[in-house]
């Protein structure tokens, strides 16, 4: 049988002469293929990485890495049927193929999305505002962000052969960071697949993404500071390599995602004939039966108030007796097989273990009626619901990796959420009730034991993404046994990927570095409005100030009288004097961010198209009667689209009184015209 | 000689019979006492802190928690005499002494203020915005920070025994958890001054503060996933405790900082005669002999243009010559001892490697002049400063962790890069340098290797806190040799001792989690218009709705000319059709939120005392002539301020036409008065 290719170093690589470790067909038992990476030069594959795919990377704004993800996403899409296909070999179902393919297309899309919305243009990521650092105002502070030099080491699991490294690849990419691509052996094929598909559409740099069909050998040997590896599979793994010593001398960055004990915890309020007890029903049989429950985020515990445990049992049972296991392709089949025989004697241990403390309420671990395929040969089980105690130590330690779930009865809220964090650390957890109190304290109690919960009910219901489903803006990861990792979350995943530094300096070195205006540095004014420049033309510091403009008690009266706004401040003197900030009547703030504009706009038609809105609007001095306001503006950050004919700029604006004390400082956006668009 | 106590599950203990290990005075070498912790059980310390003390900070807000912190940081400025008195002992001169303990101090103060100024004062902290999951809005998420509950352990170097345990308690301590500190042997006895200034004080509850005076014993076994240690010390034992088989099977959160091969780069303007080549010479030598260069930041790489290499030299030795090295209490002494003969010895050691490839230009490590105490018995040690070519690999790897730093001559910016990189992550780095353009290439090329950067220059150098501080508002810490940690950042080292959590739910179940208002959660409108009710009396959900107000041709030509903004979209029909986003005349952005004002306020003297900012304004569709504006206005956060008479509340704006097309929406920012006050 035939050994599978690696993608390293630009090329696809074939081991000679090497036997390899056969994959097998989950649903047939069929050999697909062998996997080996003998002789692959691993220290020149991460250089490779670093210094080729790297660099490419790094030459490419965030917009442009966004770009790519968006077409590479486009891409994938298009050819999506060729992954369903392979996937089934895996034992999946369609609906089970199409949360691993679909749902890690969605990845890329967001990730596209985001790094084009969210992200700078140009110059680096800022995290955080400037600190400022003197009195003086000379020394300041911004944190920033620049990406890794070195390689993303990915290493998936076998339950999601697209998802998992295609979660991983996208926030390392939209970052700058290459990746080197391991799959789990048993469906390896699978990723095989998708990393063909990857190189073929040509839409990455060389180098960007390697892919190892195979063992990772002495990769981990030359890794460096520069470097990452992202895990996810079994805690045991994750403990192993955690502990690699190059890891630790170099500090590597490591970051774990590993199944764990997840629970969801039906309310008291949920009793049987509620919408909500319903859910919790269904919810719990898609979570066991979906990937036949290989999911690391799937539902082990089914915390249940005692009064209801007989009656969530018995619903859960009925659901259970129709479910069809098969071959995914057959007709009727709506969970199909493990992902290997392998994975199912792993799961049948755990049952033994289970069992000693739990009840088989469904299922027989041991056989299963079998639609369209031979139940010898693929790796089928049956859903097997158990009943236990809480006290049972097994229940919260013991994690059976397929379609398996325990139903646990608990007396109290105190109780269920001490019941919670004897998991240890899980990724996903869900709460189901229609009770926002209860929802409040489960929550926040079992939040420290978690990377992301679910409360569902009526309302949220019919959106819902579920309590197994991972989503690109939201953290993915929890503490303890679920890895102590973070992935995903939005950008937060970027991050992950960077350095973040706190740079120390003047205004204008730290707006020099940054390339936006920071307060403190040069303002350049001079006799052409920066109104009337092409966003080409305009560059931080172009300065405007207008005024002075003196207030008058007539102003004030004549703008609360138009607008309606006769708040007593502006109007009544006596009550004006009572008021703690005032102490007599001053100017409506919108009468002075008004006047201000009135000082700053440049009236004909122009490069400037509109003011779309105002961030950090603070009044900070009351402006009294006969007062003077000047307004200085200034071009803070300059943002443009590569897609449309115009571009974002950030504006400070400050106004001042006659004594130079800040009046009101914020910031104007406007969208600013391109010279050549 | 006595051993010390330590300070454990509320009571301070001392083991009998231990001899235990000895520190001694670094100036005379006499025995100061010594460090056991034999017969304590950690197990029981662990939990002591967990159960008492966490309990105890968690019932606490993050504001009660941050006047904690600011009471005991007055608490240790009144007996800070009686630390500089013990800390002249462990060699420090007087100006070390106020770096070390007026440092620490300053860390509890900004926590004190940011904590007040910048987290909640009820409710779960948020991470970032609501996240839309679906497209009916009736699915969100929303990620919040819950404090781990667990301990932190925090082992701290003997360079700021003073210093290192407060920088890693204030944000443990508002985090809302408990500290278990673990001094470094050779200035324990100092940092036990400190934990008994801190319990004498009273402040803290129970528990939140333990002391180790010795071993951590069987401590690490007994850690569990909710708990996290803290080190900061030598890369090798940062390597072994990461490695800790408990720390990695429960993914116990580690973070390391180690000291770096730190580099300082003098800009190739910077040459003699300017500013900045005067102030590289002097921070040179300030961080050689500052704690007599055992700071983890000091420079041990002064990079120099090749041209200049010899005038730094010269310059440096002519004001090393000038250090007087001697007892910290004599007359006339600016450098005082390591902290310890062995310190010395490990010094000596390291130069010996570097001396192989480098050459001493000022210093003999075996002998110094000593003012005021003896040579032999106290921790003496010149200034040693080298030079060497960047090819030696003993400069980028072998710290001598004393007053030694080594000057490399480089040839261009690429170099310079390359050769900071070579120190494979360093907590700190400098920039010396007039030049905008030399400082963006070396702050971007050399901060992936970087946790802080300073540029230093003619225009920040009176104001800037030099190379060798770290910041509480900055991240500390660095990758690769660095440790690959983060300490501080601001609230940033308070989320290291917390769990992110992402919440999925409905609008009202977030609004219900998170005690704000969420959009799409329920409003209440009631007769009492909300700006009637005090701050106690507000609730998330409150709203008035005010219109509808047409806005006429007329409104918008009379705003125009009583402000001045006569920008040619609101007043020249056809300009404003040539405008790609108008089409037709419209309104002013700021005559909508005017207006939007005259709809929503209650204008009678009463509870709301003022408007003093406004958040996050969109314009979201242009508004055209006759077109009628509706306001609702929401309460969406209240945050009472402990000290003050008032609190904030933050409004929920949002402006639609008469098509329901929503036109501009914001956040109104308030302050209400409480009833009692």
């Amino acid at each position: 049988m035939s050994v599978l290719s690696s993608h390293v170093r630009g090329e696809w690589v074939t081991p000679d002469g090497a036997e390899g470790r056969p994959m097998a067909d989950a649903v047939t038992g069929e050999e697909i293929g062998r996997l080996a990476t003998d002789g692959i030069d691993m220290a020149a594959v991460a250089g490779y990485g670093r210094r080729v795919g790297g660099s490419a990377l790094r030459e490419l704004s965030f917009h442009e890495r966004a770009s790519l993800l968006k077409a590479l996403a486009g891409h994938l899409r298009e050819h999506r049927e060729e992954l369903y296909a392979v996937s089934a070999r895996t034992g999946a179902t369609k609906g089970d193929s199409k949360f691993d393919v679909d749902g890690g297309i969605g990845v890329l899309q967001v990730y596209a999305s985001l790094g084009k919305r969210e992200l700078p243009a140009s110059g680096p990521w800022l995290d955080g505002d400037v600190v400022p650092l003197s009195k003086g105002g000379t020394f300041l502070a911004q944190h920033l962000y620049t990406p890794l030099q070195g390689v993303a080491v990915q290493v998936n699991a076998y339950n999601f052969p697209v998802w998992g490294p295609l979660e991983k690849l996208a926030p390392a990419l939209l970052a700058g960071v290459p990746t080197i691509i391991k799959p789990a052996t048993p469906t390896a094929f699978l990723t095989a697949e998708l990393v063909r598909l990857i190189v073929e559409s040509g839409l990455l740099p060389d180098g960007a993404v390697q892919f190892l069909a195979g063992s990772t050998g002495d990769l981990f040997d030359h890794l460096t500071e520069q470097d990452l590896v992202s895990f996810t599979g079994s805690a045991s793994t994750a403990r192993q390599l955690r502990t690699h010593p190059v890891l630790s001398a170099r500090a590597v960055r490591f970051t774990a995602e590993a199944d764990s004990l997840n629970c969801s915890i039906l309310g008291p309020d949920a009793t049987p004939g509620t919408p909500e007890f319903d859910l919790y029903v269904t919810q719990l049989v898609t979570e066991m039966t979906v990937k036949a429950g290989q999911k690391c985020t799937a539902i082990r515990r089914a915390f249940v108030p005692a009064a209801q445990a007989d009656a969530v049992v018995e619903a859960v049972r009925e659901k259970l007796a129709k479910v069809v296991v098969g071959d995914p392709s057959a007709e009727g089949v709506t969970m199909g097989a493990l992902a290997g025989l392998e994975q199912r004697e792993e799961v049948r241990r755990s049952l033994k273990s289970l069992t000693d403390a739990a009840e088989v309420v469904f299922g027989d671990p041991e056989q299963v009626e079998v639609t369209g395929a031979d139940a010898q040969r693929g790796a089928f089980l049956s859903p097997v619901l158990l009943r236990a105690s809480g006290d049972s130590a097994a229940v919260h330690e013991v994690e059976a990796f397929g379609p398996v779930s325990t139903v646990v009865p608990y007396a109290s809220t105190a109780e269920v959420v001490e019941l919670a964090a004897r998991g240890q650390g899980s990724l996903a957890g869900s709460v189901v009730t229609a009770d926002p109190e209860f929802a409040r304290e489960v929550v926040l109690g079992t939040a420290p034991w978690h990377g992301r919960l679910l409360v569902l009910d009526r309302d949220d219901a019919k959106e819902s993404t579920g309590h197994g489903s991972p989503m690109p803006q939201l953290v993915h990861g929890g503490p303890g046994r679920a890895g102590g990792g973070e992935e995903m979350g939005g950008l937060r995943g970027v991050a992950h990927h960077m350095q973040r530094t706190a740079v120390q300096g003047s205004p204008d070195m730290l707006a020099a570095i940054t390339g936006r205006w920071v307060p403190g540095s040069v303002r350049t004014v001079t006799d052409e409005h920066p109104f009337r420049k092409h966003l080409e033309d305009l560059r931080p510091g172009d300065t405007v100030v207008g005024g002075p403009r003196r207030v008058t008690e007539a102003d004030v009266e004549h703008f609360a009288e138009f607008t309606g706004d006769t708040f007593y401040a502006h109007l009544d003197a006596e009550a004006a004097a009572a008021n703690p900030f005032f102490g007599e009547r001053v100017a409506h703030g919108y009468l002075v961010v008004s006047f201000a504009a009135g000082l700053f706009v440049d009236p004909a038609p122009g490069p400037v198209l509109a003011n779309f809105g105002v961030d950090n609007l603070r009044f900070l001095t009351p402006v009294k009667f006969d007062d003077e306001l000047t307004i200085t503006l200034t071009a803070k950050q300059i943002s443009p689209r590569a897609s449309a004919a115009y571009g974002e700029v950030r504006w400070d604006a400050e106004v001042v009184n006659a004594a130079g004390e800040p009046v009101a400082k914020y910031d104007v956006l406007t969208l600013v015209a391109k010279r050549d668009a």
